[in-house]
């Protein structure tokens, strides 16, 4: 009897994990065994859909996304490509390296809208409990059904986590917040750039939410942003309206304090301190704990929980690689599932996950970093049939992003780089990316590329169409900080 | 062997359900049941405690408080007066009719604070899961201790659900909002009117919420204040800038439309729009499901859930009355507990609660929902030693409450009335509520109330501390609407 499998979470991890078995079933796979895939949200794409709401949603869960208005890709689309599917095959042509988040979205669905696997997830069901029986060696998934307003039993012999570890925000306390005449908020709950236009913001933390929230927030017209880190400064070359203080230590009014003895009247306070492994459907002795880092231990792999590897994790780590990394898990996780890959025991899984950590805990710099996960992927690739995307290459890619988002915070979306997958260089955005304020997808593939790109400079193709500006607020707030070229 | 009990909140309902085991004890009960109060929050107060969270607390779980800055009682103290423990008794001297929130806490917490109750509650802890076995007639509560980092679980022969129903936000979808260039929130998640100050407010709703953040946000310097109703307006003598309208169809930019197809243009939009019952660590067979109304089908007396009666749900009604109504139904469900009152079976139960609701279904007006719920605690409070507090009586003060507020929507709070259990008038506030800016506890309890009231309105005592004054933003927000008098 082929087994039964539950898979948590729809987005681009749960989808990679459906993939996998699809791509099995056309590879002539006929025992596909019987997947149910649960997810909260009303349609699958996980963190990549956007809501305005905040907090809890319709159903009193909590709101999974921590996604926000004018997103762009942080990073060249040519290091998440999709092994067995391009972007050029997606959209049929070029298209810059860093895409809007509604284009990104477009990508990750095309592939599993092209794949018969729709029918295996279960919307607006959250999973309330899992457990584990030693006698029948199965789970029992516990889930509330939205829609039939009821909760429902089922047993599993695999269950797959991919509920991602980007919802559950890690809100430090500060001294006097609660009397802070402002917005505060996580970056959880960070939504549209345009509610702070005109707003001297200041933005705790250090790493990629305060980077590209202060980034967004001055494109569309903040007055002034405060980057407050606890150990380094991110150190970018920021415009004039930024600067870089040292940790929050205390708020008096509008006035915050820093531990240098600095102090800055701000008006809206976003705390991009991070986010939390968080798994209350988990009993202790099936859930992961751990910080956002590149190899958590007690998952063999980076995915077999060690004290019951029935139990898989996708997609825990710290992400320099994100969509084909989940891939390669979730490729890897469904041969163990199918028993074409035999799992060693405790103690030999225990040995490899402690010579991975021994290795990242030596890892000293970004570069190293990145490195470290191309090999981690490596390790998981080669003993499946996942096809070849040539991940340290593009850790290359990686590592060249890295030194252009060095030398030019606010104008690295403008740089192409090249697919490993199809050798196409990418043409590159039609404008400079602080000048595109209409991040929708209708407006961004309206652009011929190609065209574009061999036009001068004064020649340039629209690229945002009036009647679809979002500008911000239209009455008091500052202007954008650059007008669309229209 | 005495009773194991789990009770679920140490909010206003779970801390009357200690405070009447309490009680008893003090009145010669030797065999005081084994308590257990499981808290999510740090502290208890429940509601009552103001929090800058919103969305998910430290520990990731749902913040439960919806208080927020500023908030003013909306009701007279005098008709949320415990029949034990009056306001006199608790500060030593008469105060007005509306205290601010950190005064109605002090006195919530002053009641149990002399009581030795604090010992039976486990703070951040949050509970997970409830399973009754009908073999062994015992309930199993399972709790996550975020202090211990680990889940728990213990059996109890009783469950008391004391969580409250206004944690959950009920949030509809309005076409619009995901491009809406503000900020869009719930009521829930609202927390400082200075937020708001020179904006263009759009509140849908037209209950407590809507009426309450409307004024607070004029009181601190909202530009525009307009509510969209449903079924009608509220109706109230409003200041200009406030305007009510037909429910919102859609957003279009910062432009909301409405049914009447008129339109505004707002700054933010902020859903007034109620609280579900909800209960994620119920499974579906000791679930409430109801609707916010005066008499919830399928709990007996209001309290014992008729497919089990050893679970018992407090405060699950909308209220007029609050805090003297959970006593009333505190001490009922511990007389039952402890033997003192038997319940009768399923079919008379059934006809009790049939009988009630048949007339709770005939009421047709505020007036006879404030008698309604008064004869409902007068058929609790009875049969049991819960002191006498004239609950018609206050009801008789609800419904000058209710004439007082009409008339006069900005002034009602200054407005005096008396209490039922010690026949003392209360003093006026020391000046007209829309001044009073700061509504800290230490800036309120320092007037001298009694002497306020017989001084000239030219010779009124300083209300308000020049340092602890809470402004709103000090830079470019419009002034508050009305300066305060230092």
């Amino acid at each position: 009897m082929s087994p039964k499998i539950a898979i948590l979470g729809a987005g681009p991890s749960g989808l990679a994990q459906l993939r996998a078995f699809e791509a099995a079933r056309k590879a002539g796979l006929d025992d596909i065994p019987d997947i149910v895939c649960f997810e909260k949200q009303a349609d699958w794409g996980g963190m990549w859909n956007y809501t305005w709401r905040t907090g809890l949603d319709a159903h009193g869960e909590p709101v999974h996304a921590s996604m926000y208005r004018y997103l762009w890709s942080n990073g060249p689309k040519e290091c998440l490509e999709f092994a067995d599917y391009s972007f050029e095959e997606h959209f049929g042509r070029t298209i810059p390296s860093y895409p809007p988040r509604e284009v990104l979205l477009d990508y990750i669905m095309g592939r599993v809208e092209k794949s018969d696997v729709r029918k295996y997830v279960r919307f607006n069901t959250a999973v309330r409990w899992v457990e584990y029986s030693e006698q029948t060696a199965k789970f029992t998934v516990t889930v509330m059904d939205h829609d039939k307003g009821r909760l429902e039993s089922e047993e599993f012999d695999y269950v797959v986590v991919a509920t991602g570890h980007f919802s559950t925000p890690n809100v430090p306390e500060f001294e006097g917040l609660d009397r802070f005449p402002g917005r505060v908020l996580h970056a959880h709950d960070f939504r549209d750039a345009a509610e702070f236009a005109g707003k001297r913001l200041l933005l705790v933390g250090s790493s990629y939410s305060a980077e590209d929230i202060g980034t967004q927030c001055y494109k569309y017209g903040a007055e002034e942003v405060t980057f407050s880190y606890r150990s380094a400064p991110m150190g970018h070359d920021w415009p004039d309206v930024f600067s870089e203080v040292p940790l929050l230590t205390h708020v008096d009014g509008n006035t915050a304090h820093f531990k240098d003895g600095s102090t800055r009247e701000v008006d809206a306070i976003v705390l991009c301190t991070g986010y939390q492994h968080h798994f209350p459907f988990l009993p202790d002795d099936l859930r992961l704990r751990t910080d956002n880092r590149l190899y958590p231990r007690n998952i063999y792999k980076g995915i077999f929980f060690q004290d019951n590897p029935r139990l898989m994790y996708l997609g825990m780590q710290d992400q320099y690689f994100t969509f084909n990394m989940f891939d390669a898990q979730a490729w890897y996780a469904r041969d163990v599932m199918l028993g074409r890959i035999a799992l060693p025991d405790f103690d030999t899984r225990n040995a490899d996950i402690e010579s991975w950590r021994t290795r990242e805990e030596a890892l000293s710099n970004p570069i190293e970093d990145i490195d470290f996960q191309a090999a981690y992927i490596r390790d998981l690739v080669d003993p499946t049939d996942y096809p070849e995307f040539h991940v340290e290459r593009q850790g290359e890619v990686f590592k060249q992003w890295k030194k252009d988002k060095k030398n030019d915070i606010m104008g690295y979306r403008n740089r192409s780089y090249t697919s490993t997958l199809t050798g196409t260089t990418a043409p590159p955005l039609p404008a400079p990316w602080l000048e595109i304020l209409d991040d929708s997808r209708e407006s961004f593939l309206c652009n011929d590329f190609e065209k574009q790109s061999k036009a001068g400079p004064g020649e340039k193709v629209v690229t945002a169409r009036p009647d679809r500006l979002s500008t911000p607020s239209m009455q008091r707030p500052a202007a954008p900080r650059v007008a669309a070229k229209v």
